[in-house]
């Protein structure tokens, strides 16, 4: 069966080109890059081209980038850090619809001590710029707040947040989670309010295991893993070079389709979100007012389960998502949706599809044919669903 | 030029067979294994087998592994861990030769109000069991204390430090970081007195940037990376499934390959060490007296730098090491060779050769030929050294 994969915001293919660029570096060009040989020189020089090519994909300078394993262990060491440099200050803001990366962090810290604001977002997921107004102080470490929702894709003013932090935090650090951002909107940190800011690179056709905390010249940093001197001292642990490497083209690829990704793919979105809407009475789309990602679409339909839409969707091979990866696994709804106010029997009945650059116009027709007699067949088998369809 | 790579304590080819497992879990089996649909599902069950292989390697349970990012990770992870979990207890036990990993983080803590024994070793790098027994007591939180050094060879009796720790630390915990041990030397869980030991997968011919803790059943444990619910809520982030998958493989070949090892490799490793003291006035080996790795041999030439030999060596596409390349790039002695009181003109010339699997009869007859003329070389070009070759 070929799957039609929808869940880009979960994961990514790794671009094939991505591939072949890393596959020497697995099992001839294995050096290690701190080495003094030849060998691991030769690497040296490739995980300077992919430190470029990153920053250039963020308008950042090379020396600003700094490899890590993943979005959480760049969420993680933002916010320690942070916390470390600035140990008198004891209030940390975040909001209530971000990544578990950043939450989870945000309230063990708030059960050691310190204060943690989680800003609310209205309906559509957007949040209150005058709640964050009210929030920051002089005691605010940092204030760490996603550009683009991994669930409902709704972006926020990334921009007008670092203004307000800048304005009324008096050194208060800016961390933004962009790992659902990146590859997909124009980011320009030559032009930013940012301090911080985290990538994976398993989100933008890059493998699994390769992350990137861009951290501003002249942010004070101190380090989450500690121990050899790699990335000048700013993240310990021999470098993985053959993922560093793919991280590199990835970013380049991620610019070159950053036009298809806001026109053909997202019309393929649109497409999908207006037909869906027009063939499923009862649907609603989260976040659907807001700015949102090109790709993503997370839609309602009451009385149903999210989870058994999936999977049918799935004996069908169709992969979307019900919300996070991350926080599967849990009967809960999810708690972006649960921020937004979304009606319980909605967010129950929520899923998610993420496009990427890999999917086709067939891909949406199939979805199109295949999930209207998926919702209509579970809505029979729920006592309000039928209610609703005799109604 | 074909290289002859004798820098396996700083990193290792991939082995082609743990590739050829790795590879479609790039571009086809891409999926993320946390996700509800079929495609998450295919990858969850090559991770339990690749979870199920490492724990095969250390007469484990496959409850009892944790993958990580890196070796790094895992050392780094345990310590904290340790200490959050007794925060009542100031003392950290750990000794001098241990990898800045561990060594660092140690240091840091210290600076923190952290009293941090750190355990001498004699000059041939033997810890005292005695100056262990002095040390550990009820204020002791964690004893770090690696299996085998990186940069000697040197194994340490892990069962006999452990005895020690659980008789007088009372509650303390048992970390070791394995990185050179594990693959070379036999290593059993099941009857061991470790409660938690890391992994670095790039040491045993698997990719960079996978690494294992594992943390024995029972062992209370505060994870170090925080948000999703991955690996039983122990370490958050996406699984890195393609380098999880590719180390299982590898655990797999160690285990295959441990005899091999221990008999052809280490009578290369022999070979090389009695010629070159035959071959070479004025040269020691350093641990000479000690247990060591079977594939380690760090050897000391009075009167020249090791770096210039190893500029000369890598001129022949010859690969060693002057150390750890964790450490590299700093012009001071290793903390290793001093800490076991090597004469400073002896450290400065110590150059290491860490063999591999993939290492011949024929590398060891080049190494033989080219290394005597380029220390002779150095010698008459260093006023030192000419004084004593015209002695």
């Amino acid at each position: 069966m070929k799957e039609i994969y929808m869940d880009n915001n979960a994961t990514t293919k790794v671009d094939e080109a991505v591939f072949e660029e890393m596959r020497p570096y697995f099992c001839d060009l294995y050096g290690n890059p701190s080495s003094m040989h030849f060998f691991g020189g030769q690497v040296q020089k490739k995980v300077d081209e992919a430190r470029n090519r990153v920053a250039n994909l963020l308008g950042a300078s090379p020396e600003e980038i700094v490899f890590t394993a993943c979005g959480t262990e760049s969420d993680n060491a933002a916010i320690r850090s942070a916390i470390e440099v600035h140990p008198e200050r004891r209030h940390i803001i975040t909001t209530r619809v971000e990544h578990p990366a950043v939450l989870t962090l945000c309230r063990n810290l708030s059960k050691r001590g310190y204060r943690v604001t989680e800003l609310n977002v209205d309906g559509e997921g957007r949040l209150d710029l005058n709640e964050l107004r009210a929030a920051v102080d002089e005691d605010t470490a940092i204030v760490s707040v996603m550009w683009a929702n991994n669930e409902t894709g709704v972006v926020f003013p990334i921009e007008e947040v670092g203004k307000i932090v800048k304005e009324k935090g008096k050194g208060a650090f800016f961390h933004t989670d962009a790992v659902q951002a990146v590859g997909k909107i124009p980011i320009n940190m030559a032009a930013s309010t940012v301090d911080m800011l985290s990538i994976s690179g398993h989100k933008l056709h890059a493998p699994k295991g390769i992350g990137v905390l861009y951290v501003r010249k002249g942010v004070p940093f101190r380090p989450f893993m500690v121990g050899g001197h790699q990335e000048h001292n700013r993240r310990a642990g021999t470098e993985n070079t053959a993922a560093i490497i793919a991280l590199g083209k990835a970013c380049e690829l991620a610019g070159q389709w950053m036009e298809d990704e806001n026109t053909r793919v997202k019309a393929m979105r649109d497409r999908l979100q207006t037909t869906l809407l027009e063939l499923i009475p009862r649907s609603r789309i989260n976040g659907g007012q807001a700015e949102r990602l090109p790709n993503t679409l997370s839609i309602a339909f009451e009385f149903v389960e999210g989870e058994a839409i999936l999977m049918l969707l799935s004996e069908k091979g169709i992969c979307a998502s019900s919300g996070s990866a991350c926080t599967s696994g849990s009967l809960e709804p999810s708690h972006v949706l649960r921020a937004m106010g979304v009606p319980f029997t909605c967010a129950h009945g929520s899923i998610r599809f993420s496009l990427s650059r890999f999917n086709t116009d067939e891909d949406i027709e199939t979805i199109i044919r295949e999930l209207p007699p998926v919702v209509r067949r579970l809505r029979e088998m729920s006592p309000f669903g039928r209610e609703f369809l005799n109604a």
